[in-house]
């Protein structure tokens, strides 16, 4: 039976085409993948716990593989190995050996996500990419009671896009334990926790309640999009990548970490 | 007479080769002198308070130009008009119309560096370039000890790097009004204020603390390097520009600003 590894793993989205292995090869996936082989010396598959899109960032993205049969190395030997063959902005925060029935995607319980906004009257350069910088006054009250509503198990359709190729989803229900901010000096940043979540779930969360809190939309028009889930009124915004962040993944009770 | 201008200007240094205008033009200089040209229709110059190597960073690099005698523009239309021709990586944070004997360079009283160490044993992705990752361990009173030295006015020959080209450069005296240090949670920020500062100084007063706070070098070495100012022991450490960040320029008394 071959060793599982487990690792997580902080990137910066900016120079990668998100997570998800694509032909161009520029993806966090395809780069584990190829530091991996040229480890093994063999091919080696990098699953991981979920993609993440162009641009987004990410803390505490979690991936795993399992090593060939014939390699002794330890998780920390794989952690320094990788990092003489990943770019700087990609980094093994950890490594772990797993029981072999651990899934970093099917053993996942739940997922955090941190969106950071700025709204300082000019954007700093060191923030580009990093952030979404709004213009627009916001009212954090209606930001933050716009946040309360995705709390809780509902049906998420119309906060979704559908992914290319249109991809069969079985379920669009999810439950969302944590929506909620924090005040900076100049932005905010908006905290999510849920048993997973859609496709562009968060950012059109985040784009819909930045519009409650500029005064285009309205709380009514949130309620409206989750009570009405199989009709109209899909949420039309969705927040840049840039200010998109996945803080970590959580297996607890999963026997795994 | 030709109406002043005073920009204060921010930009990440991470994409530029450094404050100079060069022929290859990926300057901020350049940019900034390009994006003026643009908005006058007619050739621009605009002078910089000082240079800053490729990937320094820069919260308040001080520079001026003279607008075109029919040009009618203010302070804030020429901010904006600026910003619709910049990179999101440089942005003007202030700008102001001063009186015509003002020069960024020769009116400048104090500059204010800071120089940021990062100390967590797995750098972050996402200050790759914004800090100076140190893996060894540093000794903060060792580091303070040795910045203290730096304090007053002396000789700085041995800490400053000869310019390309070997300008001239009338006298190596600098007086420091400032160079201590704050502690992060998993780093250090250094700050330095002084009337001005030689070529590569910050970054070489920072290799020599740095060497000194790793057992490398001693305090007694620093010493030796501004008690002996003309003679040997030049100091051998640079610490990268990464880390660099020139925070502002200080006009007061200069009757602008």
């Amino acid at each position: 039976m071959p060793r599982r590894f487990k690792l997580t793993i902080a990137y910066d989205g900016r120079p990668y085409d998100g997570w998800q292995s694509q032909s161009a090869g520029n993806t966090v996936q395809d780069l584990l993948q190829d530091a991996a082989t040229a480890i093994a010396k063999q091919p080696v598959a990098v699953h991981g716990a979920g993609r993440t899109d162009a641009g987004v960032h990410a803390l505490g993205q979690v991936a795993h593989f399992d090593a060939p049969e014939d390699n002794t190395m330890s998780a920390e030997d794989w952690q320094r190995a990788l990092h003489t063959k990943l770019p700087r902005t990609i980094r093994v925060v950890g490594s772990d050996e797993v029981p072999g029935d651990f899934h970093c995607r099917y053993s996942a319980k739940r997922k955090t996500y941190r969106y950071e906004i700025d709204t300082e009257p000019i954007h700093s350069p060191l923030r580009v990419g990093l952030a979404w910088h709004v213009y627009y006054q916001l009212d954090g009250a209606l930001l933050h009671e716009a946040l309360s509503l995705f709390r809780g198990k509902q049906d998420f359709a119309n906060l979704a896009a559908n992914r290319r190729g249109g991809k069969l989803v079985q379920t669009t229900f999810r439950t969302i334990y944590r929506a909620d901010l924090t005040t900076r000096e100049h932005g905010y940043d908006l905290i999510f926790e849920g048993d997973g979540f859609l496709y562009k779930m968060v950012r059109m969360m985040v784009g819909a309640a930045v519009d409650c809190a500029r005064g285009r939309g309205s709380v009514d028009q949130i309620k409206a999009m989750l009570e009405n889930a199989g009709g109209a009124g899909k949420c039309s915004s969705c927040a840049p990548s840039d200010g998109l962040y996945l803080v970590g993944v959580d297996y607890s009770g999963a026997g795994a970490d």
